[in-house]
């Protein structure tokens, strides 16, 4: 027995969230690995928990593990669940499920954002590399033309040398994104207003204002919190100041940008996007960004998904090992910092 | 003056490419900045040997820097360039321009391949991590659906997390995308008869044989040089043993795949190609690579192109300030490696 789990105590867990998340996010296969001193109170996560049997289950509650679609943890639902002490998300964002009163309770609450933060990084690391290299758009010239195309000739400047990415917001996902560049020949630049030049130094990077970093990057990808101070950051003024050759990438949230002047900017046909999110989430049929040349679209694909939720579920399982061996949370949230996170 | 510098003798400097290369690879700006103990007999390049300006150049030069097309390099040309002592190649393949002559006479031989893997490298990562994620296809299920496409629905096992990547050939560019492969949560697996299992652990990758990593690899790429040993090394048996799901990247040469039978298995409908070479390079406009839905054709743009030929210019002006300070060049050929590398 190691000194951790002479110490541990066992915690009654309970899961909590959508119809149809507990067997993408916790399968099977994965909740028979919870062992001593967790005790899983039932496979079958609460869904809704006004029902008999989740009061039933949050009577005994200790760690309530967490996925997308969890309902609001409110003041009610903490007066039927006496022995809560920990809520341990298995995703990103808490807003939708963690109420002020479990703060005011004391209950420790945690997040997975980071591990979700991992593939949104990844997707965006790829989406550099073939912007800069314009990899996408010959192939597609290639498809089309079948027969022999010159890249240079289509795009003189082309290449993962020489060029600068700028990083708006050292997020998460932001910082993700620092270390994945870390190989490359590339200069990365980051505009964010939390963070001191020495900060960003650290992090090894240059520090700009968010103007003159849009206006001189070859690569923009934007990874700020969606917020009230967030909402547009990215409008016309800026968009119009993005290099001729530029590529904006986001997988932040859709109401950063200023979609229309996005869409009226690549309408011009000298600027490419990526954009994993848009508004609203589904964008209607006719809407321009669909037949754009210089835009590619994916369905909010960049955040956790397939194999990737099992690196949520660890995240969140991890915590609850940690409660139980009395350690502290590694990914613990307070209540303040929702005003300036996602 | 530093030490190197007290030691450094000066070095008479030619170039030597097919038309337009010099142009491209050494432009004016980057020629300026060549200086003592290099000294640049003549900014444009040789094209051809054999006029009358080129053997006043030959006459004098200790150092060629080569290029793409540069012409064979074989007794005639030594005869005519009595001081030549280096040939440094700011490109990869050295066998259409340096003859055995070259190493017969003492001449030290080096080459940009190094250089030139990086952008291959990166290349390769980028499509591995969208090939796992099957962002591509999900991206044109959008484009083409204009309504909501649930990507988890098309590809229940997408995801960069607890999945295999098979790399056939720890050459200069199999390293570099080994080394940028090192980031991610995925199992690198190798196949190379030339490394020992202790070679590949020290890379961090499981060696194993060519048939049982392109059975069990999630992502298959190719990255063997073209030998008379390699042609059509990927022969339908492997290609039949690809997993259903599978992707199969090259970036190597066309001729080490045995291409309709790779068509064949494509038109099953169960596999994936990203290819970045064929045979023949440019691909009859007929041809069922173009129109087939799990196919994405570049034309042979993964190598050094537009701002990533800097990279081979200083690659190749660094080998020849090496030389000049009388230090070993970091990227020598013998000639007896002609005969397993590209
Ligand atoms: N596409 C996807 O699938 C996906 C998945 C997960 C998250 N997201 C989105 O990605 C974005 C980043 O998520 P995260 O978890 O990394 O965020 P986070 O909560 O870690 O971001 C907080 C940080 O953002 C920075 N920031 C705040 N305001 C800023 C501003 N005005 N300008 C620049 N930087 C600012 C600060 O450094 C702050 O600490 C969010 O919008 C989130 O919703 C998308
Ligand atoms: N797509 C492009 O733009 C581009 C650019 C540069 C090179 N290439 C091609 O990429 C390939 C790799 O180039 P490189 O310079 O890295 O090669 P390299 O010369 O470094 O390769 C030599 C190594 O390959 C390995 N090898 C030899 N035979 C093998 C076999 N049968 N199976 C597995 N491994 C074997 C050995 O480790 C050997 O040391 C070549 O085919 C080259 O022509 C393509």
């Amino acid at each position: 027995m190691s000194p951790a789990e002479a110490t541990a105590r066992p915690l009654n867990v309970a899961l909590a969230m959508g119809p149809g998340v507990g067997r993408r996010v916790f399968p099977p296969q994965r909740l028979a690995t919870v062992t001593e001193p967790l005790r899983l109170l039932s496979p079958d996560p609460i869904t809704d928990f006004s029902t008999p049997e989740a009061r039933r289950l949050l009577e005994e509650t200790e760690v309530l593990l967490t996925g997308w679609g969890c309902r609001m943890i409110d003041g009610a639902v903490l007066a039927a669940a006496p022995r809560l002490r920990y809520v341990l998300h298995a995703a990103g964002s808490l807003k939708h499920h963690v109420g002020a009163e479990c703060w005011e309770r004391g209950i420790q609450v945690s997040t997975a954002a980071d591990a979700n933060a991992i593939p949104v990084a990844e997707y965006t690391l790829a989406m550099i590399l073939l912007a800069n290299k314009r990899v996408l758009q010959i192939g597609r010239e290639l498809h089309r033309a079948r027969a022999a195309v010159d890249p240079e000739k289509l795009f003189p400047d082309l290449g993962n040398y020489g060029k600068r990415v700028g990083i708006i917001g050292a997020s998460k996902i932001g910082r993700h994104v620092i270390r994945l560049l870390e190989p490359y020949e590339l200069e990365v630049v980051l505009a964010d207003p939390f963070v001191t030049p020495d900060q960003a130094a650290a992090l090894g990077v240059e520090l700009m204002g968010l103007e003159e970093l849009v206006a001189s990057s070859d690569v923009v990808s934007l990874h700020a919190p969606s917020l009230p101070a967030t909402r547009n950051m990215i409008d016309a003024g800026l968009i119009a100041r993005l290099r001729p050759g530029a590529t904006f990438i986001n997988t932040s949230r859709g109401e950063l940008v200023d979609q229309d002047a996005l869409l009226r900017r690549l309408e011009e046909g000298d600027v490419f996007a990526v954009l994993d999110v848009t508004t609203p989430w589904v964008l209607p049929a006719d809407a321009g960004f669909y037949t754009n040349p210089n835009v590619l679209l994916t369905p909010h694909v960049a955040g956790s998904l397939g194999t990737e939720l099992e690196r949520l579920a660890a995240s969140a399982i991890d915590e609850a090992y940690r409660a139980a061996r009395g350690e502290a949370l590694r990914y613990e949230v307070k209540a303040e910092e929702l005003a300036f996170t996602a």
